[in-house]
């Protein structure tokens, strides 16, 4: 066998080219299952007879389901966008997905287990937890541990449910097992670090963990002793409803701007909690996004290591969670067939010889270092409902050592956990989430199995929509418009760290940023998916604005580039861009690339001269 | 076309008979869809072609997929548990589930929508806007709205962030917009009501209502304010992890005792709300239960909806959240064809007319006031896929009163809600999660168009299920064993409120409850689902056990009828129970009820002679 997936062939294709094969193996399992019911203790009589089958009744309830299934299919083709384009959606985090995924989804959901229990899915379960090992060597946690989250909120409000639970953890000590904290003083406890907090938990009874916990947070106590939460100005808004349902609370949030390249202000973030250090204020958490929602960006997490090494010798330790749940699967691209994370200076050499990009592509060292540092941190948001390529909904978390998980558990783990070394007896009782689709499990092990988590799999997958962007970047760069007697150019963003673009259109001349968001916005309008035309439109994208409230000024250097004023910037106070997250695996070829470009410059140009 | 719907047509059923119409159904929805993408801009060259099939790592790729979803089949063959059968499975809240849900779920994945946002799922957010108000209706909630959740214990949480969040409003008023309360004690402040919350909301600008949500809870001030949240002792564990998450905690948790009907005791509810008033201690809001998970039970909403009555003319004030997660949909079986809830005395007549039973089952007046009081709470949880026979995921909520959803939400109301009358723009920014499959909105929304919500639809599925149960429980009682010269005895408990059985095998003249309780475990791993022998195990079962710190002395009735001394139980301190949730829609035929009854009967005594 080929060592290197060729992904072509997990796709069903923009144009059903391997519909086929789905329907092929589809029907292969659905009868399978067929079979399996069955046979199913042979001397059963069946519930459902023949003579069952003549009643009127019965042939009408089989027509009327026919009926609803016929309007489900009519409703579905002007209503859904066509994300399987090669080419002509570049708009959210869609593309096609995993044909693996999607017939082990289909298949899994006949035996409809649910994971909330081993005893409900002892084999789904079991798929899970090799997922969850999956994520955990992704991120390279030696003795981590992970799971399906129901979505990327939920992974990030379980983040911060680990955060504040260590947290509490030191202060429910001092009040039930005081002799493991003897001398410590308040501000000293609210900065033990989880490593800590796990090497008392493992010197104390199952009675006494249980009573420290019913102590801790949980109990509603002390939250507002915990600090000050930090995240970036681009983090993704589940963070504010995270700090909301789990009590912590928004007043407890600050927020760091970001630089004129959208990654975090690491300077500002170091400023920002040595004051709060000085000033005797903890510091609860912070969050790295890698793969920011609007951009794509990747926050320096190896600086945000760094500088936290630095502040525990000064007796400050703040919890860190990653949010990768657009990026995380992008670890991948750095991992060579043996799952190992290589050295930078091997890395051109890796992609080399597993083809990951036909065309000149950089990853920068800071990418790389920021990808690299996750193994630092203490939990990591990891969708494979986006750059996993399985189908909705699919959300992930990994944290770095598996015992943390008793600190959130509703169960004393001495009672559970008897029966298989990896899936838990009661998932539920360690997650947020409460049941959840086996066939959810399956989808993402189909997904894993067919496509390692190294460069041979989702490192050539992921790498090629990096290639797509790269390219679509160089491309707007070079693009001018002439309609009506105006010349229009194009402003995209820096280079992007992942695989997102952000640009602006601009009328050679036009003073007002007003009016030239105006354009972008009619742009989008006309780019967008809320009309019935989706179908027969050319080009579809979306749009995001950095507004000055959540930038600050960020995006001055960006719009003096593109010819507008300081000035005009603080009176507006705002710009739109169009935004592709580019996701599409097929157009890291040139034939492809070139059709499609000239495609979307041509609907551009057309919409342009509706709207000017 | 016949009014009532003969759901046998509607499953797979337990040999598959269906299984040609499901692959039928299924295959013409794939072709359709790939024949939509075939179509989709035709001029478009597709991504993938004639060459790239010939390739070896094409090829091999492709045998990589077959291998793993042949792994797949391989693993979920002896590691999922028939659920299918008609009457070898009686454990957990299981069963078959519908066709048409199957079916749209398949087809609806394969064009990806996500519900978090109208943008990317203008088909599937319409379906889920429609589900909602299904879900209202359902409750006759005139002024209401629901959506799909991931699962139950997230529609509880979401249910305890409402009533947190709406205790917390007047406390924000007071400091924002401080005439709209002048003169209210903060006494009064915690006992306002959600429609006295609403009112004022009416009448502030969308900039004031952002200000005082600001200074709600979700800021994280004033939780340990808002007070006791009470629950039964028969309440999902989920509730305890709400507490937790949502930073009330669990130290605000009261928990009601339970009679020996294993209903809420609300005698006990009423003077501990009693005494929290004296003692001015606020009550956050209360928790009643329509199906309890161990034994089914219906607690009476309508007396604790009364008692809220009274004490608001005294100044006392909670919010009410049924759980109705396994139950809900049970509310069907009591609505005529217009969906209409009907009186009590009309009820056997309706049953009559729509053939619901084939037995003598009476519905209790306790239940059906149970299930009617429920359109005066402010929210409810219900899972589709419980009693909605959908495949997992699917919970659900809904809320009295629409307007409720502005209190949690993430942007202003002004802002967004531009485009569909039902669906709103952001779903995510009106409830706990984020990304979710358009897919699971599709399958929840196929089995509601099926089966309607009344009692020609789900009323004939749910009250099949509730006769199976009954028929069981009779079965039970006048089931005896003779094994190696024991007679073995099987108690049920009382007559049950929905569909769960519940019952205790014992040998004649045994005095100890703790020898009775190992042979039920006994019997339970031999009827457990923990091991590969499950496919060829004749009777599959769950269990619970009612310990005396959770259930007080509630079973003592009970096991004073086994013949077992309160000295025992005190000293003993649980009693261990099989436990069977029958969701089977078939046995409520004759033939088949005495065919499985006597299998399982033989099936037991088989085991016994294992055991004993």
């Amino acid at each position: 066998m080929s060592e290197d997936i060729n992904y072509k062939s997990l796709f069903i294709g923009d144009k059903s080219e391997n519909g086929s094969t789905y329907l092929d193996e589809l029907t292969r399992l659905v009868q399978n299952h067929l079979g399996w019911r069955k046979n199913y203790i042979p001397s059963d009589i069946p519930a459902i007879t023949d003579n069952d089958e003549t009643k009127k009744e019965y042939q009408d309830s089989l027509r009327r389901q026919h009926e609803v299934l016929t309007e489900l299919d009519q409703r579905l083709r002007p209503g859904t966008i066509p994300w399987m384009s090669a080419g002509r959606y570049w708009g959210q985090m869609n593309s096609d997905t995993l044909m693996p995924s999607m017939l082990a989804y289909c298949y899994a959901m006949l035996w409809n287990s649910n994971n909330v229990a081993l005893e409900s899915s002892m084999a789904t379960s079991k798929m899970e937890a090799e997922v969850g090992e999956d994520f955990a060597k992704l991120f390279d946690y030696k003795h981590g541990w992970g799971h399906i989250t129901h979505d990327g909120s939920m992974a990030n409000l379980e983040g911060l449910w680990y955060a504040r639970q260590f947290k509490s953890m030191p202060l429910a000590f001092k009040e039930v097992v005081p002799d493991k904290v003897k001398g410590k003083s308040e501000w000293e406890l609210l900065n033990m670090s989880v490593e800590d907090v796990l090497k008392i938990l493992a010197t104390l009874t199952p009675e006494q963990i249980d009573e420290v916990k019913a102590h801790s947070s949980r109990s509603g106590k002390n939250i507002q002793k915990l600090g000050k939460f930090i995240v970036p100005y681009t983090k993704h808004y589940s963070w504010l409803k995270a700090l909301d349902i789990s009590g912590v609370g928004l007043d407890q949030m600050i927020q760091i701007p970001v630089k004129s390249d959208f990654r975090m202000d690491i300077d500002k973030l170091e400023s920002t909690i040595k004051d709060l250090a000085a000033k005797k204020i903890p510091i609860l958490g912070v969050v790295a996004v890698v793969g920011t929602t609007e951009e794509g960006q990747v926050d320096e997490v190896d600086r945000i290591v760094k500088f936290r090494k630095e502040m525990e010798k000064q007796g400050v330790y703040f919890y860190l969670h990653v949010d990768a749940a657009y990026g995380g699967y992008g670890r991948a691209l750095f991992k060579d067939e043996n799952g190992n994370f290589v050295e930078y200076d091997q890395l051109a050499d890796l992609l080399k010889k597993h083809h990951v990009f036909n065309y000149p592509v950089r990853i920068s060292e800071h990418v790389y270092r920021g990808f690299k540092a996750i193994e630092e941190a203490e939990s990591v948001t990891v969708d494979p409902h986006k750059m996993g390529y399985v189908p909705y909904s699919a959300g992930g978390i990994a944290i770095k050592y598996q015992a943390m998980r008793n600190v959130i558990s509703y169960f004393a783990p001495y009672v559970f956990e008897k029966k298989t070394a990896s899936a838990p007896d009661m998932l539920g009782s360690y997650i947020i989430g409460g049941s959840k689709a086996g066939a959810t499990a399956a989808a993402v092990w189909a997904a894993h199995r067919t496509l390692p988590l190294n460069v041979t799999g989702y490192g050539r997958l992921v790498g090629s929509s990096i290639e797509a962007a790269q390219r679509f970047r160089n491309f707007l760069k070079k693009l001018k418009f002439n309609v009506k007697g105006k010349e229009v150019d194009v402003y995209p963003l820096d280079n992007p760290d992942f695989n997102m673009v952000d640009w602006v259109l601009k009328i050679n001349g036009e003073t007002s940023l007003e009016k030239t968001n105006e354009l972008n916005e009619k742009m989008f309008d006309f780019s967008s998916m809320y009309d019935s035309h989706v179908y027969s439109n050319r080009f579809l994208t979306s749009h995001t604005i950095f507004r000055k409230d959540t930038y600050g000024d960020s995006p001055v250097p960006f719009i003096e580039k593109m010819g507008f004023t300081k000035d005009e910037w603080n009176k507006v106070g705002s710009v739109t861009l169009l935004r592709a997250a580019i996701m599409t695996p097929y157009l890291n070829d040139n034939k492809l690339f070139d059709f499609y470009s000239k495609g979307i410059a041509k609907s551009m140009e057309k919409k342009l001269n509706e709207i000017l």
